[in-house]
């Protein structure tokens, strides 16, 4: 059976916050400090580790967190939402988007149907359609092939499918599996729109229009964008667009489209990237084969994560150890600091995965929580970055923790040595070089040269960033955000913070303001 | 007589935490909300407004601000710094990076020369080049015109530039003084170089070489790999490369450069986006005329800023009101949201400007200081943001205050009606929305469906995004991040932080490691 409770109810928390402190610099210092970075390392995959010996824990602090993870039943909360149960209770949803890459339990059923087979039934269609068009069996009116791909989408229809293409459209290229470019149209912004249509060949474009009701204002708006761009250029337009929707949308069965593929109610926008939302646009640039690995990556995270030992579940370990930053030691934001350029845009995807499913104060129960949750999650590609805010984070006045991303090797494989040294081992080497300074500081005379040390951090090492590693990556940084969830005690999987907004914004476009709303509707000229 | 002394010393301080707290939710509702909106608003050009009615704020608080102001001797410190004093003290320099945009006081001499002399001779130099570029009188080795800029160059070199580059493109194309197309290449990663030079013709490209002091890692590493890209394609690097340094750096002389122009050691790069590391890429992209708006308009919010009025001088008020957020409410973080497209990478720049200056523990003394500095600065475009991590914001446990930017018209101007309004109508519709939403709240009896409000939020707005505004708008943020270094006591203008780092990156390659660096560095086959 399970409890659903809050976090500063479990006895096993309040033993977590008695544990002695652990003095990171210290423990890092000298044969200690290596014999950690051995020990405190766990397996998420064959080609991934993740790695938390400069996190401030320490064997106790371990065991706290694994009794807390025990006593919050996380295990058995993952295993509920993997076998169909109502985890999403404020919109009375399944949460399935696991289901999108692999069966963790029991088969669901939903709607009067096998939701696995559901979705295999989606990446299928997807897949058909997208090695016609790499044929030219499906073309544009004048029979000529597609080459460019436009995603139309905002949020989780944007973020993660963007970031994920990014990840691997070098590797594509590399590896000759690199199909068709890629845009995407997000912001309702008229210049964003207008920008992506002025740098393309419309008449060889295909547009993905993704909106799970059917009603995204954006993307309705940008949808109309296209539309008129393609009619302006002569072109029927229904033979430019496909849909990515639920069945019970308006564009599911619409003759604007040249085929529609279905998600469904039970996969969040962010949690999308494996579902049909990603599948669309990726499967088109890269091959439905690439989408296929990716998934496989994710799966085995998947898997991984059901295993009840926490120091076997990385997923998990990273969700405690963030539980006890943010619970016990009290740092409010994270920083996402991969040392690839290839995952420019995946710390903005993170953003929006942890703050979107955790920025919450009321627990599943709609009560008020007395405790910190979800923190600010910000982050740039290593080394730029070390460049740029590293200042504050090695000596400004609060401590935030760090998650540190690597690859031993380059995806497009040229390099050059300089100093007798590759781009790619000065890469490895500077990425190594912050966590000991972050961990271990160095003390100084000068106090402004002074470096206190004691900044805790994490990374996860892999081999080389490929759609498998990076599906797992993914898996990971969802699993950990749902451990959170259950732990905090929140719906990860709702965000009725974005409604006000809405609602207020219709209101201004309808000059139905008064008050403070109608001044700045006025000094913005609306 | 100008006193460096801390915050927490000062006696309007202690009188400022004192003054009773505003219910901001209270005072931005009805009648009285609408008067605040057109009262708190205090204008930065002719074409800009800072409004900062949404911020918990009334005249009590204003006063206490304007008193600490004063006690802190903001304008005197200010004054002082454009006059030429040593404000850097820790690197005992000049921080001259207005002179690079008007004459603000006395005449600044240093290294025997006229400062503002020397700059606007490089800026001249910088346009001459230019104008021969773009009429063909300095070609390629095959007389044929360069078509491409590629900016060499990481943190202040990369992150300034590309931000105001991205800010300008759709509107030099709009506007017809779009020159040159600009690339940038930053990251020691490998595959940033690469990526980007599989993306141009590099026949028709010419390369600035950013490096103060001609010898940072990444930047003279990526040189190399674009000096093998152009070898192998059988050109001359020199006929393609320019370089941007300081007189005295090995660059500075060098025959592997068509030219050489010139910064010194009293920019800091992250505030050198109004020197030649702007100059030459932005001039080249877009002319120098357009460079010449954009310095132009950055001169008009320095003149502004040194207004002794606080509630006259926009980026004063900013900054206190920064100060009393972060030293008084406690918040941990800001959020810059720009409603432009076109901003998509001012929030980056932001986030190094901020955080690289402020993110300090100890005084201009070097004596540590018992009081938060600054702050987390992160931030996305909206709309997309909305839909992505203002869930945190709106209904999250911490409180983070919120820059909004929104501008009157887009700078493309193709738009197109959906439910009769433009989609540039939306876009400025859901800034207002949102403004109000983060203030005023609404109350409902599902707590889930509960908005406290009481989340402050400032927005500048302007009438379009131009490069006379855009310098405004970096000014601004360059003024307010300034002046709350000098209430904080803290030196803005060194970084010893990213020293460390350096020292064991090296070590690592050097193979001179032991304990967890030893390991790191295995686990990532350095």
């Amino acid at each position: 059976m399970i409890n659903w409770n809050n976090l500063d109810t479990l006895t096993s928390f309040k033993e977590l916050s008695e544990v002695e402190r652990v003095n990171l610099a210290e423990v890092m210092s000298g044969e200690n400090g290596a014999e950690r970075v051995k020990d405190y390392s766990v397996s998420m995959t064959e080609d991934l580790t993740y790695n938390y010996a400069a996190k401030a824990v320490d064997d106790k602090v371990l065991a706290a967190l694994a009794k807390l993870a025990k006593e919050a039943q996380l295990t058995e909360k993952y295993a509920a939402l993997y076998n169909g149960e109502v985890i999403n209770t404020g919109e009375k949803r399944l949460v399935l988007h696991q289901l999108t890459r692999g069966q963790l339990g029991d088969k669901v059923e939903a709607d009067g149907v096998d939701k696995r087979e559901f979705y295999v039934k989606q990446q299928q269609r997807i897949a058909d359609f997208a090695n016609k068009v790499h044929a030219g069996e499906i073309t544009n009116a004048a029979g000529e092939k597609f080459t460019t791909v436009v995603q139309i989408g905002i949020g989780g229809s944007d973020l993660g499918p963007r970031a994920m293409y990014l990840a691997l459209e070098n590797w594509a290229k590399k590896n000759g599996t690199f199909k068709m470019e890629a845009k995407f149209i997000s912001n309702v912004d008229p210049d964003d729109a207008a920008a992506v249509l002025n740098s393309i060949d419309v008449a060889h474009s295909i547009f993905v229009l993704v909106s799970k009701s059917g009603t995204t204002l954006e993307t309705l708006t940008n949808e109309s964008f296209v539309k008129d761009a393609l009619k302006n250029a002569g072109l029927d337009a229904s033979k430019h667009m496909i849909a990515v929707t639920s069945e019970t949308s308006p564009l599911a069965k619409s003759d604007d489209y040249l085929a529609a593929f279905f998600m469904d109610d039970y996969i969040g926008g962010r949690y999308s990237s494996t579902s049909a939302v990603g599948g669309a646009v990726l499967s088109l640039a890269f091959g439905p084969e690439v989408f296929a690995q990716f998934l496989a990556g994710a799966a085995k995270v998947d898997e991984v994560s059901k295993n009840e030992d926490l120091l076997k579940n990385p997923a998990m370990l990273d969700a405690m150890i963030g539980v006890y930053e943010r619970n016990v030691l009290g740092y409010p934001a994270t920083a996402v600091l991969p040392y690839s350029q290839a995952l420019s845009r995946f710390p903005a995807h993170l953003q929006q995965l942890d703050m979107e499913s955790n920025g919450k104060s009321v627990n599943r129960f709609g009560e008020p929580v007395d405790y910190p949750t979800g923190p600010v999650i910000f982050g740039e590609p290593g080394t730029n970055g070390q460049h740029s805010f590293y200042q504050l984070l090695h000596q400004g006045t609060n401590i935030i923790p760090l998650q540190f991303i690597g690859f031993k090797n380059s995806q497009i494989g040229t390099d050059v040595v300089i100093q007798d040294s590759t781009s790619q081992q000065k890469l490895c080497a500077n990425v190594a070089a912050q966590i000991v300074a972050f961990a271990c500081g160095k003390s100084d005379e000068n106090r402004n040269k002074n470096f206190e040390g004691g900044r805790p951090s994490s990374i996860i090492i892999g081999k080389e960033l490929t759609p498998e590693t990076l599906g797992a990556l993914l898996a990971h940084f969802e699993n950990k955000v749902m451990f959170q969830g259950f732990v905090w005690n929140v719906n990860s999987f709702d965000q009725e913070g974005v409604q006000l907004g809405k609602v207020l914004a219709k209101r201004v476009l309808a000059h139905e303001t008064d008050g403070a709303l109608k001044v700045y509707s006025d000094l913005l000229d609306i």
